[in-house]
């Protein structure tokens, strides 16, 4: 259990084998054993593997390809449509349509997905993480025809890897870890804890192809730019919004 | 390892036993493999034994018994102020005081905090997410001097559990799942797919504690209500923007 956690690594290619029933029932089972609120159950998955939805989703998700290579796609979602429609049914007055309830049922769509992560890994199946989800929440909303109430927050990809990438490199233990309280890091902390993945033949591959100075203008200047923050902060408050979580007045 | 998902149920009561570093150990570094945003790693793990910083974290965290029993609290927090310190000494210009951004190092620190649940489980250690991380957001950040760029997100409790709870009920499968698209919900579709968790015996029991119509006004009326999920939303709101994490224009 421990080794499906600790060998595990993103996979980008895959296989065109398809995934048997019975494992996709086992992994989407495991994804709701995951603890979540109050057990409300705040989340939806929806199971895409429809090559005409899939081509859909790949193009939403910035056209990478593992989006059509991979025959399953799970789309995690913020949920409180579910519970509302119950609730309204059962002569209860739903207070879910605010900012808090739309980060709680977040925090279940995300330990969902995990569960899911490594119940695929467990049964020899690759898996990625797709970031473009909330970057691209609008046309995703579109596609997957998801109703008020519901915001797509992260994609998993599902699949038999067809590529064997070694293991990513990670920031050392007490990069992340701090002990009773935060200590914040010292120019010296900060040196020594990126120095392991600032000393990698690949990172050094990575800063000549990219032309720039280090690693860390990598992802300022070319990857997750300011620029493009800004543009998606504003589209996903807006989807946020407009999916109803923001009434945070009386 | 699908078994320990399987098999997962939120522990409450907690037996004074420590827990052994190596295994700590063990389920920090199993945090640390979840799949995180352009491996960035924004986040951080806070992790507290200390029983007067224990104390304090229990007062935040609504007096629930557990945070004191438990010999172990972790506190996973949206981290961007090491991944902007490390920019700013590499002659990079972060970009990452904004929603988008904390919106990503919250997912990291969900998966990670998954993992480690799972870990921690499987090493035979019960545990509980506290949702009142978000709630108290505040006074977690001052009792664990949390400086900017940084935001609690989710709790874990861990330790040998000292009872042995049944397995929570969910919905099932059909409820939470959706093929291809989201296909959204009749009248009878919901009261389908909440029958099974309205008809438990611990459910009866609830409704005549609680003193209600039924279960969904013991959510809406007591657990969660709209009150205090706009006073929670405003509150935390404010604590992503003092964070510095609302700069949402040039």
């Amino acid at each position: 259990m421990i080794d499906t956690i600790l060998q595990h690594k993103s996979i980008r290619k895959y296989k065109s084998k398809s995934i048997d029933d019975k494992i996709l029932n086992n992994i989407l089972e495991a994804a709701t054993k995951a603890s979540t609120t109050g057990n409300m159950q705040v989340y939806s998955i929806v199971v895409s593997k429809d090559e005409t939805i899939k081509e859909r989703l790949w193009e939403s998700h910035f056209k990478q390809d593992m989006v059509k290579q991979a025959p399953v796609v799970l789309t995690f979602c913020a949920d409180f449509n579910r519970f509302n429609k119950w609730c309204k049914q059962r002569n209860a007055e739903p207070g879910y349509d605010n900012f808090l309830s739309f980060y709680t049922a977040s925090i279940d769509a995300l330990l969902a997905a995990q569960n899911a992560a490594i119940a695929a890994e467990d049964n020899n199946l690759g898996i990625c993480y797709l970031g473009t989800t909330t970057y691209m929440a609008k046309s995703i909303i579109e596609i997957l025809e998801l109703p008020n109430g519901v915001v797509p927050v992260t994609t998993l990809v599902l699949g038999y890897p067809d590529e064997s990438p070694d293991l990513t490199d990670r920031l050392p233990l007490e990069g992340i870890v701090h002990n009773e309280k935060y200590s914040d890091y010292s120019v010296d902390d900060i040196n020594r804890i990126y120095n392991e993945k600032e000393s990698l033949s690949q990172t050094k591959e990575l800063i000549e192809i990219n032309k720039t100075e280090n690693l860390a203008q990598i992802f300022t200047d070319k990857r997750y730019t300011k620029k493009d923050n800004i543009h998606f902060s504003n589209e996903f408050l807006n989807i946020i919004k407009e999916q109803g979580f923001m009434n945070n007045s009386d």
